[in-house]
């Protein structure tokens, strides 16, 4: 598989044409090395790994997904999609910004499922919009939000579901939707400890990238958790 | 009409019970003088008098609100409700905070009305809220909150119609509901040059509470605002 030219750079990733041009390929960047001194795990490959596993879960349970591929550790063929600037926020237990705008207690179940958007423009800051604004600035039509909107939720009850199963609670994630030239959405960028907050159902110990990235001395609680994640 | 116990003071107005166990009397404060020099005016007064105007005029249009009877030039009589901790904040051109966290160009008419719920607590910054976060914090039902949002953007409809009648643009304006012993849901609070946005539609020039501020040169397009808003 040939990579072309490079069509984005971010933080955790590339994004490349492929000679077919339906087809991106997806690079999980590699720079950081997680977790054992003999770098038998990398961030790109968990991540990668990761969210293909969630990834054809969600297209077992029907929702379209940017999946087609993986090519590698850290490589995989997507669909080419035009991203939605919006990020869709579910959280089922309170965390982070949740705990610091509304006084949530950190930790705390939620007794209902929030859901989140966030208009993704750094200049100003990412901030929350409701369908209100979504509308007013044209970012997608009311049916898209709706379609998006109800995926992300049932999305969420899958994944909580199969990690509830592997002892591991899904606190929050994010997720992003595409469409491609004819108009059909489908889920994606990643699902992975990048983009979750994952704590173990038990201990509460936090299993996601924090974690992930501290020192060698997680090793076999990693390479446990990520070996449940994928369900080997 | 006597007042009896003093049950709330904000910034701009005091509410207490009365003799009828079903009723409270708000007293718009009058510590501002506003403009003329022999205080022709007052602020209690303007935001007395034009809010019970509106609420009048919305009864008319078949929306339930807590107006009973003025009582004299800065008090009136109201039902006795539960207030919702929500503001309901609809905005019809961009201006204020919108500019500020979305970079919409401040006096842009928007191409879609928009609306905003914001969770009053000062403690927390009366942080926007959606839906969800609603339903999580048990503030009302999902049914109460569709009322809301409904009847607030009916009242956009009114309101803003009426105004441009007279020449002037409703560019934002914030409402608030509550809920008497039976579970009604009735508008409340004010509707204001203190609640709203208000421009000249030709001129531009602002004719909300920023104005009515200042000082004594404004006397004569205050009055004559004051005039148009009440239909007089």
């Amino acid at each position: 598989m040939d990579k072309l030219g490079q069509i984005y750079e971010g933080k955790y990733k590339r994004i490349f044409k492929t000679e077919n041009e339906s087809e991106y390929l997806i690079e999980y960047k590699d720079d950081v090395p997680v977790f054992g001194i003999e770098r038998r795990y990398s961030e790109g490959m968990i991540n990668n790994k990761v969210t293909n596993h969630f990834m054809r879960l969600l297209e077992e349970k029907g929702i379209a997904t940017h999946y087609i591929r993986e090519v590698s550790d850290n490589e995989t063929i997507i669909r080419k999609l035009r991203i939605f600037p919006i990020e869709i926020i579910i959280r089922n237990v309170a965390a982070g910004s949740l705990v610091k705008r509304f006084g949530f207690a950190e930790g705390k179940k939620l007794s209902r499922t929030i859901l989140e958007f966030s208009y993704k423009d750094e200049r100003l800051g990412d901030p929350y919009v409701n369908k209100y604004h979504i509308a007013a600035m044209a970012i997608c039509s009311e049916s898209e939000l709706e379609y998006m909107e109800k995926t992300a939720l049932r999305v969420n009850e899958i994944l909580s579901g199969y990690m509830e199963n592997i002892g591991i609670t899904l606190v929050d994630c994010k997720l992003e939707f595409g469409k491609d030239e004819d108009g059909n959405i489908f889920l994606a960028d990643e699902i992975s400890p990048e983009s979750c907050r994952l704590w173990d159902s038990k201990t509460g110990e936090k299993l996601d990238k924090d974690r992930f990235r501290r020192n060698t001395d997680d090793v076999d609680i990693l390479e446990e958790t990520y070996y449940r994640l994928i369900g080997k």
